[in-house]
């Protein structure tokens, strides 16, 4: 058979590229817990029917759906089933496809709280680190099945939940040495006040998908795609004459509520962010918030504040984003609870990481010592001290082959280890161990204690 | 719509479980690392070339299929899309069947090794915690999606490896609290020389399949199956005769071998099971370890040591298996790479430390603090104090809506907190903050930094 490979789209971790993905989602996972985020897991598996029509009609189109081959033949007449295996020949897969591959940890979150709302403890603050699936077209940066990192709290309206997730973006960033990156802010209360200031006759949504395209296609862009849906030149300039960024401060806010004309929704937007600015504040007064009125983020069910994170200059877009959503759980039949949430791109921050070379010193190393020796009796000697290493909680292997001490070495650079114990004769008869740095390459000889008080 | 569930033979992890799954996989990724195990993580969809043929019939039979919509209908034309869809209607799923979902964690650990041979330092120690899904009926206990928990070796024929996988064991267990746990030790060499022994004219995985089933169906049971097999009644009565179990020591090896006049392959079996014990011996000598020569576990690629966890009197079979495999990456075309490998069951370890209650005294606790509030003013200056417990890595949340304090006490406690910090305007004024500890009912005051060093 050809070699074997993994499937277009998706990726292996060997343990180099592990301990830097652990790294980031550690670091993320630290601060959820810090902000009382408890974990939650759903299956990867969910109903069809509790994902489909949830992500839009492109969306649908990247569902992956399963069928096992057992509930399939049962279901299907063997008459009918040979037909179809004649027409389709090796391409038939009888089975049942009541089952999809989670496209999302959105939809199983709302789909989890309803099923389980009289167990559940509201407001509901939970962090959910799994991988997701997209039957997406592959291309740098986009994978067909990948990890998402996202943090909701549910069954609570009030500010203070923002306040916190603004909070976490900034700690996150900071302990990721990402003190650079930029937090965007907007409410859609703003976008909609606008289609109303603007009198646009068709929904806000519509608006909001033109408008997030004004990173990629710029305000000629836009403008031509407004134009084309009717708005006239005359609002398009209006249009960005508001739409500007500034700094998230109660100053700029009044500046953007007056600029409409004191509008309802507008005055929503203003409490709800105001409220934020105040609450962060008094949680520490260095923070920095870009208040950005082109920020829309694509998806239908954000009603309240939105955020998107990135980091300028990476080439890289968002690496986060999410907003409040006042009827996720609507769908399911559980109406009026509202909820917000984030979600970071663990691919893209591992990137920019990557790219400037910001991971913590010893990411590389493999900090588990290598027992050589060279005989069988060494080796023996070698289990032992293992043992005794293993109890201290030093991490260790013996070699386990009777190989040249050359070979062993070349085992422990190879496999990122710094540290090498030799045991030789003179070692067991003498109990001073020889300890090589295999960085330095310096060698020198200790206690058993010794040697657990340096590398423990 | 009807209230949303997850698909049967899955399951939702909820926060209270959750903090008892990791504190098993925390444990047993400890061990694994100490002994120099590093991460390893594949994707969920391997191609189905990579998956099918390797699991039996019957597993080929319990493998999920995915399919994608997008690249289907470009594979299928239209003509013919349309009479399959005329004849199974809603069904019908157009779509590549090229996908499917990881069966265990073995075949892709395999399929690793192969592609990135050039990249693997050997031997190489991993360990990989992930998630596999199987389409079989589900009942208690057994799952659709499940976790396995895996370490292998591979690119090392030595003895050392079996012995660290034996120690491996113990710790696991000793850590878990289940230091009555048993670990069972055979060798397919034994069961070789039962075949040549008794002159069996079967394959030797036809007559393990049957030893197998000991558990279940009891001695009679295997003599019925192995005499319609074509064994003579005396036969069988030599097999158990040889088939007991005893410790595994240098003592009952020898007996064991004389027990087979020599044979060629019991000699092999001897020679390994020799050495693992004084391996094991040479580390920590108060290891138990049963020879059992009934113990064939099912799977075909074992090839030398095999192990295998029980818990006595727990209800359960067995909570691990492994073996030592000789070309597992044989069918992905690369020849004569051993390895040896175990893999715990975490849903059954799950099941004991609960009907035992061997769970950490606090795992039911939240360790995140409420800060109550009478007030916006007191909520605040809550907001301040919450960012102060945080920067000294306390969790904590501060309540988010304006209820009653008994309210904000209920949550607390609803949601496993162990204690809540009162705001009121008395305590703005004097620094002195109330601690309510919600396990006994106290409150008591203290300054900002007593509270951070009572809670830290």
């Amino acid at each position: 058979m050809s070699k074997p490979s993994n499937p277009q789209g998706t990726r292996d971790f060997g343990p180099a590229v592990m301990r830097k993905r652990n790294y980031i989602l550690n670091t993320i996972k630290t601060v959820f817990q810090k902000y009382g985020f408890e974990p939650l897991e759903t299956p990867a598996m969910e109903k069809l029917e509790t994902l489909t029509g949830k992500y839009g009609d492109e969306g649908d189109k990247l569902l992956y759906k399963i069928r096992s081959n057992k509930s399939l033949q049962q279901e299907i007449n063997e008459e009918v089933g040979k037909k179809v295996s004649d027409l389709l020949g090796d391409r038939w897969v009888p089975g049942d496809s009541k089952l999809g591959l989670r496209y999302d940890l959105t939809v199983p979150f709302a789909r989890f709280v309803v099923q389980h709302r009289n167990d559940i403890t509201f407001p509901f603050r939970r962090y959910q680190i799994q991988q997701v699936w997209r039957g997406d077209r592959p291309q740098k940066g986009r994978f067909r099945e990948f990890t998402q990192c996202d943090a909701d709290v549910i069954g609570s309206k009030s500010m203070v939940n923002e306040a916190d997730l603004v909070l976490i973006y900034k700690e996150v960033f900071e302990n990721l040495g990402l003190a650079d990156a930029v937090l965007k802010i907007n409410h859609r209360k703003f976008l909609e006040a606008l289609v109303e200031e603007l009198k646009l006759d068709f929904p806000v949504t519509k608006f909001t998908t033109s408008l997030d395209k004004l990173d990629k296609i710029g305000i000629e862009g836009v403008t031509k795609e407004l134009v084309a849906l009717g708005v006239n030149e005359n609002q398009v300039s209006q249009l960005f004459a508001i739409i500007n960024q500034a700094e998230l401060t109660s100053e700029n806010l009044n500046r953007f509520l007056s600029a409409f004309n004191n509008n309802d929704s507008a005055k929503q937007a203003y409490a709800n962010l105001s409220q934020i600015v105040g609450l962060v504040e008094h949680s520490r007064g260095d923070l920095k918030i870009e208040l950005d009125l082109s920020l829309a983020r694509g998806l239908d069910y954000y009603t309240g504040c939105i955020f998107e994170a990135l980091v300028p200059n990476s080439g890289i877009g968002s690496i986060s984003g999410g907003g409040r959503y006042d009827d996720l759980t609507g769908v399911f039949g559980l109406k009026d609870v509202s909820g917000v949430g984030i979600s970071f791109g663990i691919d893209r921050i591992y990137e920019i990481l990557e790219e400037r070379s910001l991971w913590p010193e010893d990411i590389q190393n493999n900090h588990c010592v290598l027992l050589c020796h060279f005989s069988e009796a060494n080796q023996q000697f070698a289990m032992k001290m293992a043992s005794t290493l293993r109890d201290k909680g030093v991490a260790c292997i013996v070699y386990p082959d009777q190989k040249k001490i050359g070979k062993q070495f070349d085992f422990a650079n190879k496999a990122s280890m710094t540290h090498a114990i030799v045991i030789g004769d003179d070692e067991m008869e003498s109990g001073q161990i020889a300890l090589k740095n295999l960085t330095t390459g310096v060698q020198d000889k200790h206690s058993i204690e010794e040697l657990v008080a340096i590398l423990s």
